[in-house]
């Protein structure tokens, strides 16, 4: 068995297009039925406002599977750490033995997220983008904007952000960093109206974009929801999408915006225009058609994507001959 | 973090009195409604006949609480592999960070497991026995005894298993381990009918134990199911109790004996005479109240188990000073 760090896991993974095409093909799998996906088991420690998701799949014929650990403690910030943590593990398919650990620290799930933004505008942002928005500040409004540029290069990000030094610091770092200009917005709704892709970021329990913002050619993907109480878009903002996307109907219906579509009535689980990520990159269906409809993506995270990057991050690693050899007192078969 | 290998854990972790009452105050800690229990996550990988089974249990005001990732791939024993595998990891109560990964290759199951069966006896086997029964010849066959011993000295075991071979290793072991008699049956019928507290540890999908076998004073527990599809006990067994007592209650009902029972009409969840083992160790509710009652317990193993155990290993691991640290470049309290 081995174990990793995190050090090398960031030095020898990146948010590429490898890892774009890996978690496509994991989204492909999983629109094919290849993949067994337990529902999140989740962990609540209230006391401390906190909270442990486990994630895990599946995926037929494959000869690993990973099981990811990622906690969510708010309080944190006032001990001076992050608030986001994590862990992959790989289990051998055919023992169920554990081959490896790795202690990426949340890592792998950055990239692993960002990588499904990615794929979802491959399939559904307009061919020529000029003009990206994001509405947050933080790693992900970063990497959701280093992932669309990936497939989608634009000229310039509008960002909205609670913090004006947040959002300073941010559009410092991402004009060095993608050569674009970065516009500093007043509202989520100037975002909105001078971008064609948006995408939200936050952990926000109230709707950030209105309904009646939305203009022909948009595309929103909405990433920040993945709890019952969390919310980036108002459900109205439904009525007004030509096509809808969402990473896993069950979950998003659960965790994501579609949950709050469902409670006012606007969708349901039957209805069966809402298309899945992966019967776009199967090719099964169809994204965006046309330079103005208007597209909306929602995004929970499966364990799909973790199974895909840690197998990625095993590889990447192995071959490089590193890790750390463990539990060879145990019963394994290395 | 600390990293521990199996050696170092199961110099230090035993199965012993302290053990079992550290098991037995998990349980006081869930009928006193301090635990958060999450249901089990399990990933099936049927290809390879096989399961993982992810347990875990916060409990209110500990500083840590554990994942526990068990693992049965039941062709492993044609690749000379166990079929049964595992880990644990502790994470901190106050920031979700890891703290700890166990690998312990199922061991602290085994032990928690074992211990679980002790505390029941504890409760639930007359005061004075002198004849012990065991179904099953595998690991748990022995540690159940053990523990049983541990709370009701006994001067005889009758085991019945399906191998002779196996049967002939476990009679000569335990004679030696415990100083015992053991006595070798022809069938599940001859443990019973001999013994005053019986224990059944295998992953039987046929009911081994029936009825009209049931005498006075007759005490079991039945470790064995902890799936829909394997059953130990006859539904009928049921109804010849006095007591009746499970793990959690939830749990049985789903995975356990009860759950069979249910399907027959014989029990069901809103039966209030149906006691969990934390009422017994809280003190709320009494179990065996003479020599004469017949008692039954169904495990089915809980995350509350996981929890202690593996903090229990933890402190006797690191007041040692054994166990590697890892993750100095990550962000860690440590």
């Amino acid at each position: 068995m081995y174990l990793f760090e995190e050090n090398d896991i960031r030095k020898h993974v990146k948010l590429d297009q490898t890892a774009i095409q890996l978690i496509e093909g994991g989204f492909t799998q999983l629109a094919a039925g290849n993949v067994t996906l337990p529902p999140i088991m989740r962990i609540d420690v209230p006391e401390h406002n906190g909270e442990v998701d486990v994630k895990s799949a599946y995926i037929k014929g494959l000869d690993s599977f990973a099981l990811k650990i990622s906690s969510g403690f708010f309080n944190n910030p006032s001990l001076g750490l992050p608030s986001l943590s994590g862990m992959m593990m790989l289990f051998q398919s055919k023992t169920g033995l554990p081959e490896a650990v790795l202690l990426d620290n949340g890592y792998l799930t950055d990239v692993r997220t960002a990588a499904a933004g990615a794929v979802a505008a491959n399939h559904l942002v307009k061919q020529k983008l000029q003009y990206a928005g994001v509405i947050g500040t933080g790693l992900q409004a970063r990497l959701q904007m280093h992932a669309l540029y990936a497939v989608r290069p634009f000229k310039a990000i509008t960002v909205f952000g609670r913090s004006e030094e947040a959002v300073r610091v941010y559009a410092s770092e991402m004009e060095k960093a993608l050569g674009v200009t970065v516009r500093i917005a007043d509202s989520p709704e100037q975002v909105v109206k001078e971008s064609e892709a948006v995408v939200t970021t936050t952990p926000s329990k109230q709707p950030l974009i209105k309904a009646n913002w939305i203009h022909p050619g948009l595309h929103i993907t909405a990433m920040g929801s993945d709890a019952e109480h969390k919310q980036e878009l108002e459900a109205q903002v439904f009525t007004k999408a030509d096509v809808i996307v969402c990473d896993v109907k069950s979950q998003c219906f659960r965790l994501g915006e579609l949950h709050h579509a469902k409670d006012q009535g606007i969708l349901s689980e039957e209805t069966e225009s809402i298309l899945e990520l992966g019967e776009l990159t199967s090719m099964k269906k169809t994204g965006r058609q046309n330079e103005s409809q208007v597209t909306v993506c929602d995004l929970t995270g499966t364990g799909v994507q973790d199974t895909v990057i840690a197998r990625f991050a095993y590889e990447q690693l192995i071959t490089r001959g590193r890790g750390l050899v463990l539990g060879k007192d145990t019963a394994n078969t290395k």
